[in-house]
């Protein structure tokens, strides 16, 4: 299965969702990638849909594919970076969505979502992709 | 679908595949991923049942996922930038395998393996992930 995820910048803090299903815990937005669907018009799509703002994509993260990264199935995800102005509004699939500053990121988080923000707060802080992620490639 | 295909370095050439199945033309080494299997692992296990090399994965370059880029069904690939040393000899789905320079690069290429490999070499001569692939996130 095929799904995004969106890093989402509104200043200087970045939105995460709480789940109202199962894994629980707080997450990025995102969600499944429909069949003839770019990922690009699926993340725009997930962001409407979860916190009600419309977002510009401004990079290609990185594509996570680890087999025990859900609980639920295989997923591969495509983490997209996107800004984005106002107040985020939780959709049908969010408890809630609110804004994180690195220092208050929730420590109950589903998925590989604790590890991804990691790489992307590295990144930010002028890590190369390569160095966070080369490693990675050596053990698969 | 979710597919990996490799962009394999081989001193200063890569690699292209002749496709004995349709779409018919040359193509990076690569294929489908199999449910459990990391990007990782299914583009290093592709390489060898390619091309017969082992290979050592360098960088995840970019996943393409425009609906049009197979014309059998709608596939998610994630491209891998990778070295490999030898000759690389076919296997089961290739014709032939051989190494190309950028400009030796055939025409007749399937799926939209021409344009990842225009992408890849505009980003070995020095510009940026961002500014060759960033555009394509306006318009999704």
């Amino acid at each position: 299965m095929v799904t995004v995820d969106l890093i989402i910048e509104i200043a200087d803090k970045i939105v995460l969702i709480k789940r109202v299903n199962p894994p629980y815990g707080w997450a990025l937005p995102g969600g499944f990638v429909d069949y003839g669907e770019s990922l690009e018009t699926a993340a725009v799509r997930e962001a409407a849909e979860e916190i009600n703002l419309e977002v510009t994509l401004r990079e290609q993260f990185h594509t996570y594919s680890d087999p025990d990264r859900d609980p639920r199935q295989h997923t591969v995800t495509t983490v997209y970076i996107a800004e984005a102005k106002g107040t985020p509004k939780p959709g049908d699939d969010a408890g809630e969505a609110r804004l994180f500053s690195q220092d208050t990121i929730p420590a109950d988080m589903a998925f590989d979502h604790e590890k991804i923000i990691e790489d992307y707060f590295r990144y930010c802080s002028g890590e190369s992709k390569k160095g966070i992620l080369g490693l990675r490639l050596e053990k698969p």
